[in-house]
């Protein structure tokens, strides 16, 4: 059924006039499935190894195993021309059994290591000069009561691996809050940052060093998961070279290729910070589907496969996405769809294709126009209908 | 792979409650891919019932075999809650298979005859008292030498079935030069209508009879195929109104459900004629993918499950959308991206997943953007770059 674009001598050792053209997505998530539509479009071919049937981008699941395993990843990606992901968990020996079989990694397991290790990425980041809330690495409750004892009685644990949307994350006032996670192996804490508001700046990389930025975004948070992301980000005009220039540092630093989220706390003073990094399209860059020129899903297989990036530009004032956390109990988000297209005809709905469960990201919703808090309004009453 | 995201009662049996979510489209063409990335976003299943293996919406096939044939397209359609259509081409014994079978078919089997049989066509069309080309149905050659005798000495000459991007339509000025077709049947000759320029206004309408129109567009036909459309239709003011009104009566007269494309002549001295209809997505609409808020692919969706359309405003004050005819020779569109996208960033693309063949419709691209002339140039530039 699937066809193979390919041509022979069209593959990875094949003539450089070429444009390779067959992307393996390792990850079935909602990522991946957002990276078809626009496959489809370009007429780019996608190939996805999924953690199960059914899963969120079943529809181009070419291959159902587990991503740990070398012998599953590169059966998977034996006729691909890249391999990109939908997450950031592919351990480094399965990386570099694909870097070693002569198969293009983007981003590639170097820039990868420092996405996957909040110590390294803290490290990392520290060597090329970006500001960071202040860290340390504790490996004991000794050690972690004196970071506390100098930062105001309070901290924030991180466990260095295995986080997203806010587990393995942790405030403490006292050692023993984190004595659990301490036996396991070090850990980092950093100061607990007075901010004013979180901000995400998107970024693409080819590997050729080319880059382009969207607009920096607001971003906010509800349990440590995105809720609500409001593109540009409102009252940042200070704000907009200085996020724009550090995203550039630190694409450049660490030799990310793909899409880069950088996450930034603004603080009660007006300094930036980087909270956290994310090397794939990421939930603040959702908008970008409705929003802009070019989607953070098109841009990210552009940018894997090397081809000239697309035009960031907003194609409004503002965009507003909301996040669909949990869904219709009993229910999935098409069952709503008459009563909230009705409601909303010029907001667009996205759905993950997932079952609904407590605090899951099932589905999202964008609304744009020209004035931000009415923006805002219309995107949490669309989301609103999807509520249990 | 492919997940049955329907619960049990959810079928096209079960509660009125619960929306419909699984659309069978037969047909594999183009039209069938630009319809998956929104069933993708919108969470909807989407199968496709496609000619042959490698088709162009190969990505949701799930079946391959011949739409002629009932009990083919029957056993595509079982588990489906709606069926609608890549083509117009399903014979009238299929339809009705599928009504007694239970399955909605959307447009039904009425409103396709007539998309069918252009002699139906035009019948239909006067009864509703729509302005149409001075026609006749014409059985020998006696019958086309009186209406050219009456019309000019000059007429197209059309076959009632089958005909599309210039096929089955001939310029004659005797009847010997229709004589082949003759001897096939009965015919359909116009008079041969002095036009300034052609247009086209497009539509969607659910069964419940909500409707929604997209601006009216240029279009600019080559050899009988389409090359060019312009949207808004510059300097159209007038035309804009009677346009829309004509295409509501048509879709209310004939009962159509989901896309309907009138093709219109704006003549010399200004007035409306209907030239074709097309009961589907339509490539006057290509445009709507990049440059409306909601695309005619999307809104072919919502149409046939009978859910609210979506807001038909433009994103940009002119869209310019190219065909991509042919394409490079002994390539593939992705093969010219490197020097295409370079060029033009805010260029949007679409391949079609075809070989290139001379004349094929292989893609198109869309350019937006405040000056029309700008934008056109622009458009043909880009779409320039895929030449053989």
């Amino acid at each position: 059924m699937k066809p193979n674009r390919r041509r022979s001598g069209a593959g990875r050792a094949g003539r450089l006039d070429i444009v390779t053209s067959v992307i393996g997505v390792i990850g079935g998530g909602q990522l991946a499935r957002m990276m078809i539509p626009p496959a489809i479009a370009l007429g780019l071919e996608i190939r996805v190894l999924a953690e199960s049937e059914g899963s969120s981008a079943a529809l181009a699941a070419t291959a159902v195993g587990d991503y740990r395993d070398v012998e599953t990843v590169l059966a998977f990606a034996r006729d691909v021309d890249v391999v990109t992901f939908d997450h950031e968990h592919v351990p480094h020996d399965v990386l570099a059994a694909l870097v070693a079989a002569g198969i293009p990694v983007r981003p590639g397991p170097e820039a990868l290591a420092i996405a996957q290790d909040k110590l390294v990425m803290r490290r990392r980041l520290a060597e090329l000069g970006i500001p960071v809330p202040a860290w340390a690495e504790v490996r004991d409750a000794a050690e972690l009561e004196a970071f506390l004892d100098a930062h105001g009685g309070v901290g924030v644990v991180k466990t260095p691996r295995g986080g997203y949307d806010g587990k393995g994350v942790r405030v403490v006032h006292t050692a023993a809050e984190a004595a659990d996670w301490l036996a396991g192996g070090p850990l980092l804490v950093e100061e607990l940052v007075d901010f004013r508001r979180e901000l995400a700046q998107l970024l693409a990389r080819r590997p050729s060093g080319e880059f382009a930025t969207w607009p920096l975004a607001e971003t906010v948070q509800v349990g440590g998961v995105c809720a609500e992301v409001i593109a540009p980000a409102p009252r940042a005009d200070e704000q907009l070279t200085a996020a724009r220039d550090l995203a550039a540092a630190i694409a450049e630093g660490l030799g990310v290729t793909g899409v880069l989220a950088v996450e930034l706390f603004e603080t009660v003073d007006g300094r930036l910070l980087v909270n956290e990094l994310a090397m794939r399209p990421h939930n603040s860059g959702h908008w970008t589907i409705d929003g802009a020129v070019t989607s953070q899903f098109e841009q990210h297989l552009r940018a894997v496969l090397d081809l000239p990036l697309g035009d960031t530009s907003t194609r409004a004032e503002f965009s507003v996405m909301v996040n669909v956390l949990g869904g219709p109990l009993g229910a999935q988000l098409p069952d709503r769809y008459a009563a909230a297209f009705a409601a909303h005809p010029d907001v667009k709905f996205h759905a993950y294709g997932k079952d609904s469960r407590p605090g899951r990201k099932v589905g999202h919703v964008t609304a744009c126009g020209p004035d931000a808090d009415a923006v805002r309004a219309r995107a949490r009453a669309a989301a609103g209908f999807f509520d249990s």
